[in-house]
């Protein structure tokens, strides 16, 4: 079996494990005090041009949204991000149980605008009785979102004017980073992300890493006792090197770019032979997610070889799915599957 | 000015004044452990025609909301409710600061359907990665809405149904019960609601008393350590008394729905009025408040005299507005405002 | 039966009712928007000699302890109290169903010294660590406290200093205010309070009141935002002018002490009827609360006449009591409750 | 520098870096559902002598503890342990921010009691106003405890027929557990915790892996939806084989008990070395952790060299010290602290 429906189903980069096993007897300080967290945080800060940012390994994704999330608002706030947004759909609630609403606002593409954001701030500020209804204080966006799609420069420019002007934080849940950044038609660096977010995260565990994602924190009122949430939350991982280890190959030398333009690369060609077969793709993407609409006899045929993500159906004989390529999908891999699409019947 | 914003502008029927100034001085125990709760939540109990059920005295809607879904919910667990549903939109987030999802499901009227929550569920119940989505647990409706319409028994039925089906508790918040029950339209009785709901609470701010709402727990699943509960959350009044003291009034002989009859009566004739001139109404309602789309230029004729709820603009020079009257309205007050509508230039 | 086992046991002041008996047709507007709370907070302001300070009316006492300590605390702070605090052995863990650690220090009179709160400090500070244990942000006291006694003004000025000097915040919870304040050895006032606390709240359900308590916000940092935290926890009464009047009523002329010294003087007589019997006191009390160890066989010749709270046992034969008055404490219940003790067998 | 002062310093245990290794580019499904997490859960259904028990894999051991009792408890309920337990004092108040007390007993050697137990349930149970206070639920222990000593099965026994009397959950913390059951007086197996506690947890993170703990839930009432529950924590690793894996390795043969039995023989050398220096020992302990008090000055001499957990003061010149060792450390390592201390001038 080829797997195809996730982007975290090998365990890391050989790279990271060779550092591991390097390491593996030696004695270091716990909960990510040591020089391996020192040493990723100050590689991450060069690329952020931007030495005063604040950087903090955590384990998981959901873990990272909700310390971040819960570390940043007042009971009474709440974050606004796509309807289809991780937060919103995909977490059991996890937002929604540090005390806080969810927001979604209508998106067909997975990312939002910064005239829907200050449309819904509009609202609840022209409001008579506004102390009734939960007060927006937080933007969630992810890139690329979770439809594969990115954002432009000019896009992340203006969500970060309009959260500016109404005092709101911008946070990036950057799960899948390194496939936005190495994108054909992205235009955005992580110094962008430093100075348009307050405070994003760099995704490890589908981009390289055994596990891990860097919150890169850039507003200076979000920074104050962070150690504490993370702590709290059981997001304080023991053996932190662990975190800081992975993040200081991943970030060096440009690994984190290069073999998630790989991952990309391989998508192209899937997606290449999915539209010389008409299959509509449900958005366009440049990145490692492909979404499209199959015929169920279709994914009959090559469901005995390779997995995918069977997504929502659309109709009785249609559904949509997901074909994802990751840093450790192999040529041989994605030769197949193009083969396998190219040769139903 | 006369007051038509809301339906709780005026303190308390004078039956319930006349009640409180006669036992004024009069020791009691506290914490709703007293004979006035008790004869309250047996009057209660004979109209919902089940000696089983059980009654307990909180303050106002939200906090009645927020502790019931507390006390009913797991972690994990979410509420489905109309995405107009006052939890949704007008109690500042409380329930997720309670921990939980709530999920609003698309509605013109302010009602939802049993086939709505039907597919929501099946949707969850069938999807690969449901732990990774809130689970549903509880339907939340309100009655009368809040637009104003009312569910018919074979709805309830319907909803009831669906939820026993599937494990989910149903929930009907009955801040104005008493103007649904006394609709023209209305084929639902106290025993319905108690058969049909796990849960339900009777409204008493916008139906006769200074304040109070009376939760009725039909469920044993959901009665166990529920005074923990009402004491956690802020609820457990001291002076418990005073709000058994008034659900034994307006239980008392209909009263309850009686004053109600007039409240929607009134309404019916400011509807009239509103239909005569044209204006679109937003929903059919046969209760206490009515919704119309007015031009700005005629509000502006009344607005000195009388109040109302200004709504969202349907465009520039058009606005939603909601007339209420409630069991305090004198008929007095209704002519006039007829006169003013009829006289508009 | 004659009722000493608690202070909430009578409705209201006549004057209150009274006054609600006159305004019982008016339409006011909700929320606690209204000329009542208006002037309640202005004769509280000026009370407090500090036009600046922000005042909130509330419901009950639960409810402003975990409104206020929502408000003011992120989520990884925690809130130190006596041992004895209401909030830490009264409430079903409402504060903890916050979010937030209470820390009990030991207090044998319910009263804590800023020379406690200081250690505490301290050794967070100076902890490695730090961040694996919950931050102490907040200060909680009550006065009068749960045992009866008192804070002399040196000593919220102690606290206050300890608390500034590390950036706490001081909360009393003045649910028992009135009887703290009118005790004979009292030297604190309302603009003390205002000058040394970050917020407290003035007590009416315990005295005088039918219900209802003032919360006075004196730091800005604590004010903003407080209405949202208010109606999402449940405790923004819809016909909030029925708050606003009561402390209108119990604000003027001094009648908020005076009914409260009166109740004093009536505790007084039963703890000279119960010194005179040899009967310890467990703590030495000058307010409306009398704490003493009786032998259970006294206990059984008086419960047929007196309620009394019935506390932790000593000993087989031996348990502690507690005897209440109450601004509504009638002096011949008093004398036959002292004719009683002096004459038991 | 050679690290005394935690058990959680050095990565893993070479047999599972080789696993690692040896699996590092296989495609594996995400999410814990895998055969080596099958694996492992079957070696401890093994160990537990006990098919039917319920095997999560999560990352660490605040998360294990959050994850658990949030999804035990309901909101008005509370859980027991030692004042010193790990949940008590050292996790930033999480349990808390789950919604829950933390009652903490007075304990000197880490451990509580049956008799501890029983009379807190009789107090609430007897307690007139028992819904004013937290329901306590659960029972937290640790083992071996935050201070090095271990449960006898006795005392779980006695433990564990309180919990069942009362209807409470005993719920062991087991980061420690390997140095527990291999403790030269232990007599508890992994089958006595399966028979006695309603849940348990197997550390991994300070017991030889590079992170994770293996939840084990007996009771079939916690176990429904735990998945969610994990989920929403933050604690559903991606990449959930990597803790099946090692756990696998951990479970087999033996080695998660005998790496452990050589650690304590270590730590029992630094402790006759203690012993025979004369510092007094804080506790009894015959695990990995020597509990010491030492003169600050013999400190001094020490500490260019090793390090060691710096706690309490005892009096200016005295302060408590922790020695840890782990199955990581040298046996070379603890000679030349032994050496050291030998030589201390």
């Amino acid at each position: 079996m080829r797997l195809f429906h996730n982007d975290y189903n090998v365990s890391c980069h050989p790279a990271i494990m060779a550092k591991m096993e390097e390491c593996a007897r030696e004695q270091v300080s716990g909960y990510g005090l040591d020089q391996y967290c020192e040493s990723a945080a100050a590689k991450i800060k060069g690329l952020c041009e931007n030495d005063n940012v604040f950087v903090h390994f955590l384990v998981g994704g959901t873990q990272a949204n909700l310390t971040v999330i819960a570390a940043a608002l007042r009971p009474h706030q709440c974050v606004i991000g796509a309807d289809t947004a991780h937060i919103n759909v995909h977490e059991t609630g996890a937002i929604e149980a540090t005390g806080h609403k969810v927001i979604g606002l209508k998106s067909d593409d997975g990312k939002i605008t910064a005239a829907q954001v200050e449309t819904l701030i509009m609202e609840h500020e022209g409001c008579d009785d506004a102390e009734h209804i939960a007060q927006p204080k937080m933007v969630y966006i992810s890139n690329s979102t979770e439809l594969g799609t990115i954002y432009k420069r000019s896009e992340l420019e203006q969500l970060s004017a309009v959260c500016k002007k109404h005092g709101l934080y911008l946070y990036m849940d950057g799960a899948r980073l390194s496939y936005a950044l190495a994108a054909e038609d992205n235009d955005v660096t992580f110094a962008d992300l430093a100075r348009l977010c307050d405070v994003f995260y760099i995704g490890g565990t589908k981009c390289g890493a055994m596990f891990g994602e860097a919150v890169v924190i850039t507003n200076p009122a979000l920074a104050t006792d962070f150690r504490y949430m993370i702590k709290q939350r059981g997001a304080l991982l023991a053996k932190g090197w662990l975190l800081g280890m992975q993040f200081d190959v991943l970030m060096d030398n440009g690994l984190y770019i290069s073999i998630a333009r790989e991952a990309n690369k391989l998508a192209e060609k899937i997606k290449k032979v999915l539209l010389s077969r008409n299959y509509p793709m449900v958005v366009e993407t440049t990145t490692n997610q492909i979404f499209a609409v199959m015929p169920e006899k279709d994914l009959a045929q090559i469901a005995d070889n390779f997995t995918y993500s069977a997504n929502e159906k659309v109709d009785p004989e249609h559904r949509v799915v997901r074909f994802c390529t990751s840093w450790a999908t192999s040529g041989e891999d994605v030769d197949a599957l193009c083969n396998a699409l190219s040769n139903l019947k």
